[in-house]
């Protein structure tokens, strides 16, 4: 190990999940850096773009605001003592300018507060991961529309409770996950329109911008009533970020917001894993995970195992975002124009969010691409209860000639005689005096069947696959 | 106490924030009781209505579909027996209505499983408490609106980290309040508009409908194939719910949705309590609340206090809120077609986000109806500084004569001078001599001024009561 | 339904794992509403045994101190106006002695403050609660014993990331739950002995008890320094509550100490509900919950299933507890002598955690009471994989012999044979030349003996029953 | 920025409350993986010290046993093969173990299972986190005793609700923070105590331990049933950890105690934290936070705030360990032998539950050491309602001379006349008449002096800081 020695740092040990996904490079500290100094740049070519700033100085600004010159760490440790890595930043970047154009270096954060920059840096953040996270759900609902329609016909047991209920196919059960991937993804495209630029100044009136805006002259000429409106659609422009009715520094629905779309993306990945953990249980067998690279599965102790790791890495992300949400969403609750604790909790809550759910998008993406379906299993296991599996239909069937009663007690007995004896159920049934003069053995052995009562199953999955929307970009 | 000292019931004791407010009587036990009978009468009069049960069922079942003759707490009590109260009610519904009409008993829950029943009652007591939420939130934004446009100009300090920073305007603070009001109503909005009703059947398949349509008959004579798609259209109509995609048992996104919407909202009302209550305090005193009835507020030992009891209860609603909400999205990982108590878990959270929420609308409105405001004493809290809360202000206009660093200097000089000597900030600056040959003493009073430095405050106020778009309805 | 119907109350229908139990007689609302009462009466008595009010005073106010004349929903419709319900109940007290006993009427709540009833009362609630909880636990606890001394040896498949591992026993499995209902219950019993009496006035200072004790004069004879002590010691007794070392209006350990306890226990009983899940699953059978009274776990579409309801109501109350407890804990966070809405907030989430820890608690001895375990089906299951899993022990043997890469080699060919031909892994093995030189056929067999390779599972379980710690009280 | 620059990681700069502090350095990734390398060489000397590996093989592993050689992006993405970072640094240990004695290298992770390590590794970065955390708090409750000492009787006004109660008295407050501080540090005490050592092997049987131990030979000679819990009791030992009664992988106790344990020491941080700003506002002032090294709170646009940062960080933290720990006691509710995604779960979430609490509790050290106290201006704001902070105390004295309601009535028009004329409480008061007869103005100004209420506030001073405990090693 080199380098990376004195650093006292996370590199993902603990959170394989996404470890090595693309979510990664996006929301790790040197992309807030980056994020932060693009917000700063991006201010000053606004207030360039509206005379307020000289072009040459907005253009030195940008030149400096990469992070290959400014020390991670050091910034890490300065923001204690303003409780804000801006101001750091903006200490830093104004050197960074100095050296080239020194009357540039006048002009950075002019009329700025940390947290424009910060939040604003934050959405451009939250876009970014986003994207990526819309990227891999967009693959999983192709993969998962492939499994409906590969298996819109393919019999499985349904599960209620734990226990067979009634029959289902695989190919609906692989709709619902991928309509679920789509409700997710819509609220994430609805989000990514939305998302807006931060900027109010000191304590939201933006009094500091239109101050150097007056001082600085050049928008003199025309109505200064309109700078403030201008200033903000302009910024907004340059970031490619939404704008904002009003500075939100304290109203944070941009930020419950997303913690709403990421807690449900996450759990809509985390109920695909917990029933692919389901089907994969050793009695079940019905899928098996992708065995993926040399070694994927494998296990330290046992050499026979091939773990279900990518529905245990989505389930882990699963478990840990809603909490982390509701910490973002209590931070609706924050004093004055900018609280003291509140806004700064939200920051590492966030970024955990993003990374979590951009890895299990991620992770979910290999797990849809390769998932091991297995309709013998599934036929096997219809069978395992000899046509009980099907005695709701077997009950109604039964239950306008004889009363429901009397048929409830048929099938019972029934039942009971086909466990003793290991023979199947129709045949009891059928013998029976009562069913023999109705129906003929061959009628009963048909709605004795587990894979003649699929109800609407296959129905269901073209409706789903015809109008669950069109597959996210 | 007559009556009700044997049950064992909550009467709202502990919730002061929703107890007496209109969500109550929506979202009780009965509340939901009459609801999945609703949803039962629902479900009879939309099987009629496509030939697949008699009209006359359908209204026997409609006639009984009442709670004044059940016994609440005795279902409540049989509820354990299956996990659920729906088996209990399906079992007294029938015998309510076999003594009326005891062909029609045979057609009570025809082909349906308890979750249809009881997620199509959950999101009609949504629906039922989320239009009085609205409703509450309606009347909250237009009394802020006109907070809003009466202190448009009205001067005061704005505060971030717990300190003054520069000045702002109380209009503008409470536009801020309305603009978060109107951002969690338009997702009330929305989810009003999508609620959907649940239809699927055992295990999703909406198999056990099917056949008893097939059993029947009267369907037979159309496209079999049609039938599942119109049941749960004609279900939606009878219910006025959304149609779903697909049966969603175990696709969670309407939990998880209602969960977000009202955690945003608790959160918007709880930072206009935070706010209220930062500027309530003693030694603020910028506003106060409404005295309302006899008592209000007042205190069991303390005879001078009107205690801020209103946004005390909203702020108790506000931080319960998103903890129950984490909780229901945590139940999106439910694994199976039915999980064996994940969908059981959502139940008793959503009411109390529902409750809560209305409750805390209802209080809100009172708030914002009646809020005293304190110009006077906003002001006041103004000058306590001396002009330090236009500091901002004064480097800015400093800076360029003076450069950064010596105008920084003087600031801090003249700051202590003034502390030390009690008299007023501008009197230092306007004899400093680097000031005088550049300023007159009228300019430099003027930039001292903390009530003519509103930066956009007004202009913001304007657009946002004009942009913020339609009052809720 | 006669009496309740016009009262919007909670009867438990929407939670069904604490309908009925025992725990909701000691947390409903008249149980909280006779608590404050008992500590008003124990004040009142403290008071007068050190004689600073008057005997008779005492004996007439404990006297009046019972629910059965108080109107519950007026007095939650009252808490409305002050942010608590002691006020109203104050008021409703003070009447109720006055007829009685004008004089003593003047001494109802003397120098009291509504924090110090209520948080006393909050007290005695959880003590009553817990105290149920833990006798629910303690049948647990010995239920379990049984099992895991019955079942010492009883072989089942370990399971690891939802596939066999190696094997295990349920008797190790149920010590392991036993030992984690110990872990809890252990936690409890330290919680009973120290949950504090509140006693601190208006502010905390207990002001309001000295004064007037100076004004009624008696204590006047004695050290007035000693009064504060005297008066917090006695109160104690009269309450059988703990002594704090300070008044802890703001200082909530003991509610966070609660929520911690609480969400233990819920855990606890979790993870027992979640394995009793995954071994009553159709494919797996290896544990029944018990059929309890007619219909318990009977589906309301599916006349076959006899649903695992124990474990899923059990289950419901895990996944609520923790969010609920988190929503507590947070209220750790209160600012000043007596927040705005932080104290507020505890109440109804304390109530549902005790209430549904509670109702888990006897849920969970129903369960492991009649637990049905299936020694069959667990070894049924166990030769499912044909000696696969004993292949860390079989690696383990040929490891030395062959070198580790060969061994597993070895150990990969052999088991797909045995997969590909039907035939059992032990037969290829041992037909393998270099295992036949070193090894009999039979001593293969043994260590491919999925019942040979229980580990210490014996001794485990022996350690556990002997050093578990006495049962629970 | 060089070397970290392609290093995706974290370095502390969206958590300023603990970037430089010293607990980062014990839970970093190095940290963990530096511990699970400790557990790895401690499970090979306890199998040396019993016979069962050669001593030599144990001292070349600990020899090995060191992150410098080891490539930590590398594990961390090897991680996500297997779900876990143990599998990886077995392999990478075995190598460089290989590397000087390759006989030895065939005793890494001898019968051992990832988790084994894992948890291991997760008690001993949690026992060197604590102890820094103690440590800080031990320094923080000295630092709280002093204040309280130093103000026992320093008079200011008691909060409730956001509005003058009664008169406390800062010592009190700082009492009361340091009791908190000491609760909290003595669950962290019970807790450093108890974590105890992971070891179970694959399932929790101990099998694949026992199965090398008898391949391997030397224990033979003794009791082999002894082994096992020899194995367990020395492991422990090597450690330092606990020993637990049974293999803990699925029974997750100590992982809840943990959560609780840091939840509390985060709240009663964060209670400090809000008091702290309470009195720091610009209108209160009554303290305010170390100006420390230079800059420290700053702002970036306000050259005359100097911010509470300290407790701004304190806060950031304690709104985010509560839902943080919230998901580790859901992950109680783990199926099997072990789960698939819930123990996976902990990890990080157990991490930044440290760091938060690490780096809160070294803010806190700051803070209290540092706080700037003054008491003129706490003076000053008791005197701010002109005597209406003892009207408490003004009611007890004249009622039983006037009767309740005339005294309250009394009060009332007393404090409004002094309210509209400016003139002292006290004033009014002695110049009714009814008042005049019984009392001198000496004796009404006496008992309207804010100074002279104190209640019990010296002596529950003196008993905290007597009875409070020893001060935390």
């Amino acid at each position: 190990m080199t380098g990376n020695q004195d650093l006292l740092t996370d590199a993902g040990l603990l959170s394989p999940v996404r470890a090595g996904t693309p979510v990664e490079a996006e929301v790790c500290d040197l992309a807030w850096l980056q994020a932060m100094l693009d917000a700063e740049s991006a201010l000053a070519r606004a207030q360039a773009r509206l005379g307020t700033l000289p072009r040459s100085a907005a253009a030195a600004i940008a030149a400096a605001a990469y992070t290959d010159r400014l020390d991670l760490r050091e910034l890490a440790l300065a923001a204690r003592e303003t409780a804000n890595p801006v101001v750091g930043l903006v200490r830093a970047l104004t050197a960074l300018v100095a050296e080239h154009d020194p009357a540039a270096a006048e002009y950075v954060h002019r009329g700025s507060t940390s947290q424009d920059i910060f939040d604003t840096a934050m959405m451009l953040v939250s876009v970014r991961a986003l994207r990526i996270v819309r990227s891999d759900l967009a693959r999983v609902a192709r993969a998962l529309a492939d499994l409906a329609a590969e298996h819109r016909d393919t019999p499985m047991a349904g599960r209620t409770l734990a226990l067979h209920a009634v029959p289902t196919t695989f190919g609906l059960k692989a709709a619902g996950w991928r309509q679920s991937v789509l409700d997710a993804d819509r609220r994430l495209a609805e989000l990514l329109a939305g998302l807006p630029v931060s900027l109010g100044g000191a304590a939201g009136t933006l009094a500091g911008y239109l101050e150097y805006a007056r001082l600085d002259g050049a928008w003199a000429v025309r109505d200064p009533g309109e700078y403030p409106d201008e200033l903000v659609r302009v910024f907004a422009e340059e970031t490619g970020l939404a704008r904002p009715v009003l500075p939100w520094h304290a109203l944070r629905t941009p930020v419950a917001d997303l913690a709403a779309a990421l807690a449900l993306t996450a759990g809509v990945l985390g109920k695909i894993a917990v029933d692919v953990q389901s089907m994969a249980r050793t009695e079940v067998g019905e899928v098996a995970e992708p065995a993926g690279a040399a070694g994927r599965g494998a296990s330290s102790a046992m050499p026979h195992k091939r773990n279900p790791v990518l529905s245990t890495l989505i389930r882990s992300a699963a478990l840990q975002v809603p909490v982390l949400a509701a910490g973002l969403t209590q931070c609706l609750v924050a004093e004055d124009e900018r609280s003291a604790g509140v806004w700064h909790a939200e920051w590492q809550l966030l970024r955990e969010c993003l990374r979590l759910v951009g890895g299990a998008a991620h992770t979910a993406v290999e797990l849809a691409e390769g998932l091991e379906v297995r309709p013998g299993r599934m036929r096997g296991n219809l069978d395992l209860t000899g046509s009980q599996i099907v005695s709701e239909r077997i009950a109604a069937v039964l239950a306008p000639q004889l009363g429901k009663a009397a048929a409830r007690q048929l099938l019972t007995r029934a039942s009971a005689e086909a466990a003793a004896s290991g023979r199947p159920l129709p045949e009891f049934l059928a013998a029976a005096p009562e069913v023999a003069k109705r129906f003929t053995p061959e009628e009963v052995a048909a709605w004795c069947d587990p894979t003649a009562y699929p109800g609407a199953a296959g129905q269901l999955v073209d409706r789903a696959l015809r109008v669950g929307g069109p597959e996210p970009a």
